[in-house]
C-alpha cells in the first residue's frame, strides 16, 4: 500500500488525465472500478462539474476531503451536502472565460450570418448566386442581452462592443460597477434583445429559467446562444419554438443531456450545435488542471484553498 | 421610346434589382438580351464589381457614362480603360465594412474553434466525450495579421482586440495614423501571424499575392481567412498546402471561380467555406444600392459623384 494520497476519477471524460494526476505524486483509481480498499482510502476526486456525483456514492468514501473540479461549473456537485459532510469543493475560476466567450461570439456569428449553412451550400454544390440577394440582417445596432455577468458574460460583452452591438444584461444580483445596463428581469432582457447569450452559472435557482415565455420574447427574428449549461434552458420549449418559428435561431454548446441525441435535432431548423467544446483549449485546459492540482496540494498541506466554490 | 435614362444590368446576380432601379425613374434593360437600340441608348450600368465587364462589350455602348458598382470591390472593371473612354466608375465606399468584418471574425472563430466540424459531429451522432480532451488552441495571445488596412481591415482589427489577439498588418502604403504595427512585407506579416485575414482591395498588383511562400509562412498551425477576392490567393497552392498539412486551416468567403466547384474542395481538410455572403445584409445592401442610385442621379444631373473609385 502506497503512502501517496489516493485520488479518484469518477467521470470517464477525465480518464486520459490519469497519468498527469499520478505525475503530481498521487495514486489514482477509477471510481467505477475501484476496490473497497480504494474507496476507504480515497481523499480527493478530480472532477468536471457538469457530471453528477451522487451523495450516495460519496457516502461510500469515508476519507474524502476534496472534490477538485477542473471546470468552472460545478452543477453536478451538491455543494451544501458536501459542506455538511466535511468535503471541500473547488473549481476553476475565470481561467477559461476567454475561451468560452470566444466560442459564444463564434456561435453567434455562425448562426446570425449563416456560416454553417453556407459551408454546406458550397461543399454540397448548392451555391446559388440568387441566394445572395436574400440576405439576413447584420449585427451592428442590434441588442445583445447577456444572462449572467460573471467572468464569461463580461468577456462576451467586451467582445460584442466593437461589433456595434448594444449590450444589456441581467443577473440576480445588481453590479453597480458594470458598464452595461441591467434589465429589470430576464424576461425584460429577452424582450429587449435580438440575441440572448446565456452565460450564467447553472444552479437549482435557474433551472429552465429560459422558459417558453423568455424564448418567445427573444422571438421569431431572434437568436439564443447557450454556453452555460443545458439545464438553464427549457430545451423542449426551445425546440418547439424553433420548429414553428416562434424563435428564429439557436446556437448551443450545452444541452439538457450530453451527448445530446442527434435525432432530437434532426428536424429542428436554424441551429448551430457544438459538443460542449467552448471551455477547453490547449491554452486553458492545462491552467484548469493546474489549478485543480494546486487545490489538492493545498488541501493535503492544510493550506488555504486557491479557488473554493462561492459560499451559498 | 422613353425619355428616361436607360440603365443596364450586366450580371444576373442583380436581375432581382430591376424593379428597384426602375423605381428610381430609369428604364432598365438586361445586358445579355438588350436590343441594338438599347445598346445605343444605355447611359449607365448598375453592377457588382467582382463580375468582369469586358471592354469589347463596353465598346458597344457608345453613350455609356457611368458604371455604378453596388459593391466595394471593382476588380471586374478596367478602370484606366474606362477613364480613357470617358466612363466614370463608382463603388460602395465603406458601407458594408462592418458586415464583412463580422463575417471575417465569424469565419475565423468557426475555423479556429471547430464550430462547423462540431455541428456536424453533434448532428451526425458522432459526439464523443473523449474528443473534448483533444482540444485546439485558444485565440488569446495569438497574432492576427491583416492584409490591407482599409475600411474592412480596420474593422477586423478593432473587433480582434478584445479577443486578446495581437494585431499587425501589411499593405503597400504606410499609414502613420494606424494604431497597429505594419510589417515590412506580406511575407513578414505571414511569418508573424497565427491567423492571416485577407481584407485588401483586389487589383492587378496583388493577384496571387498570397503565394505558396506566404501560405507556408502562415504554416501548419495557422489559419488563412479571405474576405477580399479569390484572385488575391494562389488557390491551387492553398489547396495543396491544406492537403499535405503545410497550412493548418482556411476559411474562405471568396474564390478564384464563383460559384467554386464543390469537387475542388471535396478532399481538402480543415476548411470553412461560405458563398460570398460576407458583404451583404439587409442592413448594408439597401445602403449600397442607395449609394449607387445617388451616384447615377448625380451623374445625370452633372453633380460631383458621391463615391468615385480612387484614382490610380
Amino acid at each position: 500500500m502506497s503512502d501517496k494520497p489516493l485520488v479518484l476519477i469518477c467521470y470517464d471524460l477525465l480518464t486520459p488525465m490519469k497519468g498527469a494526476i499520478e505525475a503530481q505524486g498521487y495514486e489514482v483509481a477509477l471510481g467505477w472500478e475501484m476496490t473497497p480498499e480504494q474507496a476507504a482510502q480515497a481523499r480527493a476526486i478530480v472532477h468536471a462539474g457538469e457530471h453528477r456525483l451522487d451523495p450516495d456514492f460519496l457516502l461510500g468514501l469515508p476519507n474524502l476531503e476534496l472534490i477538485a473540479n477542473v471546470s468552472a461549473g460545478y452543477d453536478g456537485v451538491d455543494v451544501p451536502w458536501c459542506r455538511a459532510h466535511g468535503i471541500e469543493v473547488t473549481h476553476s475560476a475565470g481561467l477559461n472565460a476567454d475561451d468560452v466567450a470566444d466560442q459564444a461570439i463564434g456561435l453567434m456569428i455562425a448562426a446570425w450570418r449563416n456560416i454553417v449553412v453556407g459551408d454546406a451550400q458550397v461543399k454540397g454544390g448548392r451555391w446559388n448566386n440568387q441566394a445572395r440577394l436574400r440576405p439576413g440582417p447584420g449585427l451592428k445596432g442590434k441588442t445583445l442581452g447577456v444572462m449572467g455577468l460573471g467572468y464569461i458574460g463580461e468577456a462576451v460583452a467586451l467582445r460584442a462592443e466593437p461589433f456595434g452591438l448594444n449590450v444589456a444584461w441581467w443577473g440576480p444580483n445588481p453590479k453597480p460597477e458594470a458598464r452595461w445596463p441591467r434589465a429589470d428581469s430576464l424576461l425584460a432582457l429577452a424582450q429587449a434583445s435580438d440575441i440572448l447569450v446565456v452565460a450564467c452559472r447553472a444552479d437549482a435557482s435557474n433551472a429552465k429559467a429560459v422558459s417558453k415565455a423568455v424564448i418567445e420574447a427573444v422571438g421569431p427574428n431572434g437568436l439564443i446562444v447557450n454556453v452555460s449549461r443545458g439545464s438553464v434552458i427549457d430545451e423542449d420549449a426551445l425546440i418547439a419554438a424553433l420548429k414553428d418559428g416562434r424563435l428564429g435561431r439557436a446556437a448551443l454548446d450545452v444541452f439538457a443531456q450530453e451527448p445530446t441525441p442527434p435525432e432530437r435535432w434532426a428536424d429542428v431548423p436554424n441551429t448551430v450545435l457544438t459538443p460542449h467544446t467552448a471551455g477547453g483549449t490547449t491554452d486553458s485546459l492545462p491552467q484548469m488542471f493546474g489549478q485543480a492540482f494546486e487545490n489538492m496540494r493545498r488541501q493535503f498541506a492544510r493550506e488555504p484553498l486557491l479557488s473554493p466554490v462561492a459560499a451559498g
